[in-house]
């Protein structure tokens, strides 16, 4: 199961892929960050966000997409741009056909501390840890994103068999390849 | 000047095509509503929502496209799903080259009404006097979208005449031909 992994974000969105299945080791097919500049229009921040996420659906072909469920208790303006980014990460996958998953920021957590009040630090750690990497991914979205598709690889349920298989079958079939 | 004014919304999304100039009597050019399936799955109702406005922008080629300014004060999961359609759309504009704007609900109702706390049969009124209408566009998200493109039109300052000769240039040399 190849997961991409997105934390939205309109300045610097993580996104990261995993590869593997629950049980066996996971391993880290790339990671990095969409970034946009704080001070160009809204439109066309959103157009970059766009042209990057497309850029590592292209190269890393994932069959799932999991990006953060994004909640409105924080600061008014930082949630509207993660909504809109996460937005526009939900829109590239399913025109694709890819199954997106939403995950809160606490069961990403959980998921891979054991603890769903973990701080970053200790994500980081566990994520490096989990994907045997020399040192923490840069910066925290990074490493947010793994953990993201790492939670998702572990959190698939089996009923999420039947779905996998028909996103194998319409990626080899649109593609002719299997990731 | 022809503007597409957006009501951003995932179940209802209002759209309204106003042509015309500050001073000048004004002209429907077109008046909807993209919907989507509340049961439809996040990603592929924002397909939805792309497809209907890319629609839009083909059918009517507007110059500037004026968006509804979300804010996050009312219901999480509402605001969350505006966010989110407000994204979409304001990614098909900018995708196109086409200036996007933001309008909050009040200067929308002050420009249409002269109270920025008008209610929406007050809008609806309005707009059906000033586009010379026989009836007021129903549903209301239809007749706000209108009332948000009149907002545009009439908000624009002096220094929106560049910024319109440029998008008109670029319609030009794109499609070749002047809506």
């Amino acid at each position: 199961m190849r997961v991409l992994g997105v934390d939205p974000g309109l300045t610097r969105c993580g996104v990261g892929v995993v590869e593997g299945v629950a049980g066996r080791p996971l391993t880290m097919v790339g990671v990095g960050v969409v970034r946009t500049p704080p001070d160009a229009e809204l439109g066309h921040r959103l157009v970059a966000v766009e042209q990057g996420i497309e850029q590592w659906l292209d190269e890393h072909r994932p069959e799932f997409v999991a990006v953060e469920r994004v909640f409105s208790q924080h600061n008014v303006q930082t949630v509207m741009g993660t909504a809109q980014a996460s937005a526009v990460a939900m829109l590239c996958a399913a025109r694709r056909g890819i199954p997106v998953a939403l995950h809160t920021p606490s069961e990403v957590k959980a998921a891979v501390t054991g603890s769903g009040r973990a701080d970053k630090a200790q994500v980081g750690a566990m994520v490096t840890r989990l994907l045997r990497l020399s040192a923490p991914p840069k910066p925290a979205d990074a490493a947010d994103a793994l953990a993201l598709a790492i939670c998702h690889i572990w959190r698939a349920p089996a009923q999420n068999r039947l779905q996998q298989a028909v996103a194998l079958h319409a990626a080899n079939a649109t593609k002719g390849r299997t990731a």
